[in-house]
């Protein structure tokens, strides 16, 4: 794994990431103690926390934030604007007035498992793991597993019905 | 059109944009083979992908992400943090795991009228059309064609009935 | 308050920013105008705008863009991909067609009360006051003013029912 991916662009932070090979990253990025395998393809305007992996050809589109905790499969989309989340309950201080520090509070793990497609503007919740080839709906807010092969979609996502059960599912409301 | 727009600001990326007269870009932007009209304004961390045309006097405000395949018409306005799709299945690789190229996939085109006024934190699916007048609420997911002079909000978005209707609605539920 | 933050940064624009002691910013921030309390962390890609307040000891974190009419109180947590919003009706252009100026529509100012912690991906819509200790979920569009204390999520933002009230609801829909 090299210290720099395959091409050059202006205006990012690289600190301390494992490239594969032919990775490609884009300007205004921020990438940090990460990994990121082969064949992958970071957008502009990402950020990649400390600890996350990166699977083999990737597409981490722009405008994306991987916290600490995820790690994702190999030939995963993961759309524009996405954000993901470590933290059931984020505060910014402590109950006695200080910052808030890594000791503060638990971390939960999210799992992105191979072949998986997430949506652009979709939010996903701490702790929850994506199966295999799942796709996430565009906008999407994800509170729980998503089960391989699964489409979910919605505020919290939902297993996706057919167009025709949507429709008269509309109808009745 | 001249190559480069009426200001100058630090750290953006132009790169065979097509400016009419006045157009102010921001800090923070990767502007790419698009095409913006005289008196727009695009603010800052905003990406805008080959061959998107904007028309004149438009707002693209910051952290909005515009994609191949969308065309923006005279006068509308483009909230923070709004993203565009051009593409019903993303897949980050082919079924066969080679890194997923432009042959793969079809593109599919969105319109936005003119006047149509579109909501901070908005997704707008692939191929559809926003009619002239339009508005998109904050946060709403679009779906499907926003006629012109509707107004509509949610996930998925719907025509927004008044607000007493909508009490009542909720009273309901 | 100095002129500068604690830390230094690359890719950073600071014009006019008034910094309490300990305050420390990321890179790829474009902070104009506004005043920024002791022991703040601001994250990355994050622009905010002349006039906000921020108290001491919050976290803004990365890709969130706080607008003008915005002030937030000590020890807040505003987290990843927030947009807070100040115009109910945002044109891009007036009647006559002239691009819309600051005198063409009516500033609603937001207060984020101490304590309170707004999720990822959230959408603050203007005009609303967010309680002390008040959590949004993320993802949330919030549309009306949250109590203090109060917990609310979903598109439009909902006071959450407890865990088993939801699963009820969801079963009997």
């Amino acid at each position: 794994m090299a210290e720099s991916p395959a091409n050059d662009a202006p205006y990012r932070l690289l600190d301390g990431v494992a490239f594969g090979s032919d990775v490609h990253v884009g300007p205004f990025t921020n990438l940090y103690g990460c990994s990121i395998a082969a064949g992958s393809r970071i957008g502009p305007f990402v950020e990649i926390q400390r600890g996350v992996t990166i699977g083999e050809r990737c597409k981490i589109q722009s405008h994306t934030f991987i916290c600490t905790g995820v790690d994702i499969g190999d030939e995963v989309f993961v759309g524009h604007g996405v954000v993901f989340i470590n933290d059931k309950r984020p505060h910014a201080a402590t109950a006695e007035g200080a910052l808030q520090s890594v000791d503060d509070w638990e971390l939960l793990t999210t799992h992105v498992e191979r072949r998986a497609s997430i949506g652009s503007g979709a939010v996903i919740l701490a702790g929850v793991r994506i199966g295999a080839g799942a796709i996430v709906g565009a906008g999407a807010v994800v509170t729980r597993e998503v089960p391989a092969g699964a489409t979910v979609a919605g505020v919290p996502a939902r297993a996706l019905l057919s167009e025709r059960a949507l429709g008269s599912r509309r109808a009745t409301q």
